[in-house]
């Protein structure tokens, strides 16, 4: 497996972008995985390095010993602050922008960036596209519980979300622990105000119908205190209440 | 001060009601207060308890020795699971009404429900009114912070909000924590997905505006983890992302 990183985005980049890299290279023995999450079994990956070829190389140079990564230059970068859309138009050559191409280009075959979330989203989206019937994509975030691990999305790719959005999140969110957890049918619910079916807000009472009525083994509502409980392995909610969670 | 609660209401009413009463009054001489907040110098208040006067009188007999309360009785009890509007216009003699109504008639200053929470809300509204210029009443709680305590509202009253009505959210919420803090100018924060004013989803957007040109020391957008770490005394949010909260 190949893994392109956008080496310069992020608080700390590229140097703690580097470190982590080579880390996780290193480190490649030990398990380190979510309590409850099977042995994936995946040999130690590639890493490919995306941004400013001469500052990735001072960096390395001080890192001593290290497993092989490959550098991809990109010549520009999108700072924290910048607005996406903007940004992406005018930096073709952004580091988020190139490690997505790899990956269009079958040179890579994940992506990661600790940088502009926004611009990483955006950057996906233009550059390798949406699976087909897919209107929105989300981020997932994985959160530890009682019994094991939950994944909630929409965390914040959409702060304004349609009913349908949250079926589709339903859907990817199952496949992803499906083969991430190796959970036959995940439980997915809906993060509502209530258990009955009568209690949310007009964007969680049209979801629930929709839900119910899809291919996915919907639980029903769970409510705040379920996360953690691990009442669900996916829960579903809109990017604003996702991203306060 | 004299304090109506709806006897009948909640998962364990009316035993733990009562018996949580006679605690209070009880305990009055020790300062159980949260962290920071000043000790209010009130006299232990005089307690109503609402409901069936056999119940109420059976469970007070169990209680030996106690201060003296008042039973003001009602004939009937909203369930947990009975909805709000209907039960309020079957059930005009259910606890959670007949207390308002003293609060009303001013034979009481306060009211607390531990029973349906809409149908509490509705009952206050039915039978007590609103403040002029609010439109929409709210659920505060106060949370415990780093540096103190926090009120965040609205933790449930209404699942969909409007503009105006987070405003009015943050007038209240100031209003009640210079009162009860003793804070001269509550800092009010308004809970999005990032500090920035272009940061949010589009009921915070608007509502940043409104607050911004209020006469409430409003301090911005605060995110999910300002909330314990106490960056604002006040934070205002949607009843359905204060629920999940």
């Amino acid at each position: 497996m190949r893994i392109a990183i956008d080496a310069m985005g992020g608080d700390n980049a590229p140097g703690m972008n580097v470190l982590g890299a080579i880390k996780y290279l290193h480190s490649f023995k030990d398990k380190r995985t979510y309590k409850n999450i099977p042995d994936s079994g995946i040999e130690r990956p590639e890493i490919i390095l995306v941004g400013n070829e001469d500052a990735l190389t001072t960096e390395l140079e001080n890192i001593e010993g290290h497993y092989p990564v490959e550098i991809v230059h990109a010549g520009e970068v999108i700072g924290m602050h910048e607005s996406p859309a903007q940004a992406l138009r005018r930096k073709k050559d952004a580091s988020v922008q190139v490690m997505n191409r790899l990956m269009k280009k079958n040179q890579a075959d994940a992506v990661i960036s600790a940088g502009n979330t926004g611009a990483a989203m955006a950057a996906s989206i233009l550059n390798v596209g949406r699976l087909k019937g897919v209107s929105r994509p989300a981020i997932a975030s994985i959160f530890p519980t009682e019994s094991g691990a939950t994944a909630i999305l929409d965390v914040g790719a959409n702060v304004d979300c349609k009913p349908d959005n949250l079926l589709h999140f339903g859907i990817m969110g199952s496949i992803y622990m499906k083969h991430l957890l190796e959970i036959e049918r995940p439980r997915v619910g809906l993060l509502s105000v209530g258990e009955e079916s009568t209690k949310g807000n007009e964007l969680t009472l049209k979801a629930h119908a929709l839900l119910s009525n899809s291919s996915v083994n919907f639980i029903g509502n769970v409510e705040g205190r379920d996360i953690f409980k691990g009442t669900a392995d996916v829960v579903v909610c809109d990017g604003f209440t996702g991203n306060i969670i």
